[in-house]
């Protein structure tokens, strides 16, 4: 994640000096909150018709979600890079490609 | 959002051919769905013991919520930063520093 | 709700000592993940291909949100039935028939 | 759940033709946002203003939890009352007492 776009988002805080506010538990439930909204765009529709429909709703919900997560990592001293590039190795080991191509299975049920 | 890190999460899906399964709101529904485990670290816990107790785990549901971020932002043809710049943009004008200095408020109750 | 059935609810969490973990705050938070853990049924899959593959996983988890919410209606002195009531009232007046039969629009949107 | 109250709920979407929405995946999915909408009223928030400040919505987003619980119930055929008792006497043998006296902590982990 661009360094310069996550002091943006920092700064964006401070100047309203709402950092008091973000402890990891409530910014754990913000992302929650961001993340149901995303979904509500698909409710009751297909997914052809959310999209065609609420791109828009979705990409600011998507936006949310994703400033909340620089929020935490921040709170938590992670980098967005480094916890993905780890995680995704450790599924490469939990997930093989022979084992698990084609099929979208939880790693204890391979 | 680094392209390589970016094109790294595609080419994973795509060797396991899990594209067939990643339509929008399927992949709605697991944004949700990594965000409420990243929530389920904080269940019954104060932040701070949360964090002292499970700052892995943590890491690691974060993880998940961004590699579906970036699953997608892909679908949807959306530029991470893009988005992000956007929905600030908006923000600032919402959330004036005058009238929200210290304030968590809803912007339509400040 | 049977009133027998909650009196056995609050019982089960009195004879372990549950009671000091039960905070309204929590009490959401774990209705929010026992929710998510009932769609995570659905994920990837079609409604009928979960209901068919996940019959029992889906009605534990119904069961866990009704648990939650007989706690939570508990802390909070209410009457499951009587606030159901009082919200279909008003949402029979959100949604009159005529107004949005066949159509599932957010009653600000009709 | 009152057998009433239940015929009441079906009633009320019947008149309005939205049976055709209620497939069990976006039942799920509703359920869910109805819970995150719950905790929504908590964010940022201690437990005891929340519940000072919020009361009726908190009372109204648990009231929407619950309706799509009958909802979804009623799709999935399952008795309410019954798949609590049956997830109860489970909970029963996962949590003896003399284990779990005093601690929320996970069954396999006790």
């Amino acid at each position: 994640m661009n360094e310069e776009l996550i002091q943006m988002l920092l700064a964006f805080r401070e100047e309203r000096n709402w950092g008091q506010f973000h402890n990891p538990k409530d910014l754990a439930i913000s992302l929650s909150l961001e993340a149901s909204e995303l979904l509500e765009n698909f409710q009751w529709k297909s997914s052809e018709d959310a999209v065609s429909q609420k791109r828009q709703d979705i990409a600011d919900e998507l936006a949310d979600v994703l400033i909340y997560s620089v929020y935490l990592a921040d709170a938590l001293d992670f980098n967005i890079e480094d916890i993905i590039r780890d995680k995704m190795q450790r599924n490469g080991a939990k997930y093989p490609v022979d084992k698990s191509f084609g099929k979208m299975t939880k790693y204890n049920e391979l």
